[in-house]
């Protein structure tokens, strides 16, 4: 049995750093790396990605709205044009970094308030499959189970994949709880990892009212916006390892 | 006998326009496509590219400091690193464009700024010309005769390629009228023309002061500032082409 | 009988120029100035200042969404906390501006995205009131009559201002017709003149489907996008003067 | 004996921390605060405003050249009438952060590279004058004791204000040893606090090859890159106090 594990990286910009980008890649086999929309200035970029290359880790392209200021938490407005354009040049700045570094562009993972968008806003989940198109066809995206643009590139021939998220709980619909509601987040390193095993190993995980729910993931994400993310992350690999179950790269 | 023409394409940024793209793509053979840091945002380069594609003008990536505001025209003091960085950045973002429109990139002409500054700034020139062999060691780079940027190309194994600018006026040893002199700028297309087909024809042009200068030049900038410069790019190529030169990309 | 013209003005941003604001100068009463954040740089923003300044044409603030690369016209999902501080920030760079000028902000119009949404999204109409509250209880806000932030603003005591639109359709119910509906923008100064006239000395005008609609405003924006902007509002001004309807900033 | 103490505030940026604020302000008497420009988005600038307020220390505008990417350290080949708009448009927008905490904008600090730029540079430096005039002409700068900066200020009656850093080594001739070389930087807290108590009591300090030289500053800047940064300004605030020194704001 196999897993990957992914992380958020190379969020830092500028003089501002954000993360331990060396130590998550240490605990990772998929980095998705900042593409300069929502941080991670081209040097930023530069030596994550020779940092995830060294270590074999797989590179995703993490693209975001335009939106420094708002990290792109923020739902943008943009029409499909635009969306397909700015997600092609933020696949192509990357992919220039990764050849630098003798590899290549493995996946893409829309950030933050994008990728909350595409769950429902198909406008802009086929903007983002466009620019996926126009990139290379055969380029997988990592997205939500259930979502819009799982559903919508898979009538495309493109390839999704669906990713679960280790510190979040979920409704028994299968679902995300919200980040506004009470509990949305789990803290304790040994439960989110026992709930990542059983998910990796059972194909279920337990929902907030108890019930089971099955998740079908081939990736787990294992960055959290705690500080407590690193733990979590090292701790989640543990258990895995210690159940038999392989990390490797989705992609 | 053959000579290109440049000129600088994709200049509008998101509600903003500059230039007449189109008509200035019948005109020329290759086009230095602004990559979004001084102009350009996603869609516009989008844009720009397929219609140089579908004209077969040659892409070239117009490469420059992070200066929207200032339009790439204020020398900025980065690091080589930064630099280089920077420039990767630039070359992969335009490069998607292009791949996108069945094309590829095929030549780096810095812009305004930088491409004043690496006529003598050794480091800044360096950076440059780490960013084309990360990215693709066979991409030429278009600059100024007698450039630092050119010398170290050529000490470095890379291709440097001369262009000559169609409106400026030149000293006796070859360095261009610095635009705060009067007489820098030449405004008459037919004179304009001429020069152009001597230069082509006998690889030399008048100097400000009478003398004739040697000017070894692959291709011609027709690009200008003023409202002419697609009046002048049409009479140059106009004479060119009765004089037997033939209009070809360099790259 | 009095009325206000205002317009967008300082639009242009670095090397990109946008409309020509000193012809519209002469022709409107206030001038809603752009603060940096969808256009107008700081050079542009003193330039339009003192421009406005000089011919006695009341400045406003036309403040926006942090989106130069849109040009405000993307609705942005900020919190409340971020909007406000966002205003804050342009209403007292623009104040600087009129203060060098020898003048001061008068009025705030929001741009966009923005005007759009606060005339039903509670939060952000209330985050632009809080920084006008903060920065000068006494400055009028121009906006949409019938807009949540005309009601709020008058629950709170702070001063709403309703506006009319030269060149746009309304329906019955004294709402805008959607630019995306056929008709909804209008083209002929001489019938947006006599609309406007009418306006002005009946309180109506004509609706989509005939019937007359009470419109409320004490200015009219005849700013549009249409390069016809500049011919619309000199006939609108000429047609108001003639109905003996002085031409008066309300601010 | 009295003397103020500054430091660099509010440099955090959307998502990104820079600094314990908190901390610096319960040690410092004056806040130069980041106004958009190299660091400090508006709501960051509110909140550090508000802080500064609350605790009586007086805020400073940390005006710099556009840009986040490079924290406004790289050298920026500004045009004099670009700088003065961009100095006065922060000063505005500081201002009006002030106002909303009912305080006011109490001076003026250029920030990094263009702090260094105004030692030497008399057009930059006339032109960040040129923004204090129109703005206030009585606010003060605060610069390095001997630049062009405060020169100018003194031949145009404008109000220069003279500091001194901390934890830098001087030259006998009382410049700054630069970054660059050895030895530039102090760590030592107790032998700074050491000889800023040297420095306010006698009017000298140690200079690198053992001279004393005499600094003649109205304050000390106790920011610093270094992770020591707030362990070094608090020691230099009580070992002045032990010296009898009050510590109070310039401005």
């Amino acid at each position: 049995m196999r897993i990957d594990l992914n992380a958020d990286l190379g969020e830092s910009f500028g003089a501002w750093r954000m993360g331990d980008d060396v130590a998550m890649l240490d605990l990772v086999t998929s980095a998705n790396i900042a593409c300069g929309f929502h941080a991670g200035d081209a040097l930023t970029m530069r030596r994550a990605v020779a940092a995830a290359a060294e270590r074999g880790v797989s590179i995703g392209a993490h693209v975001s709205y335009p939106d420094l200021r708002g990290f792109g938490r923020r739902f943008l407005d943009v029409s499909p044009d635009e969306l397909t354009a700015d997600v092609l040049y933020q696949l192509g700045a990357l992919s220039a970094m990764a050849g630098a570094a003798g590899t290549s562009v493995r996946y893409v993972k829309p950030h933050g308030a994008l990728y909350n968008a595409i769950v429902h806003h198909e406008a802009q989940a086929g903007a983002v499959l466009d620019a996926i198109a126009a990139f290379e066809p055969g380029l997988p995206i990592l997205a939500l189970p259930g979502s819009a643009v799982l559903r919508l590139a898979s009538e495309r021939g493109l390839t999704g994949v669906a990713e679960a998220f280790a510190d979040r709980a979920y409704h028994a619909n299968g679902t995300l709880v919200s980040r506004r509601d009470p509990g949305a987040v789990l803290h304790d390193p040994d439960l989110i990892a026992r709930r990542m095993v059983h998910l990796v190993t059972e194909g279920e995980i337990a929902s907030v009212d108890g019930t089971p729910v099955r998740i079908d993931a081939a990736s787990i994400c294992v960055h959290g916006d705690s500080p407590d993310a690193l733990h979590i992350a090292r701790r989640v690999g543990e258990a895995l390892t210690a159940a038999q179950v392989g990390l490797e790269a989705f992609a």
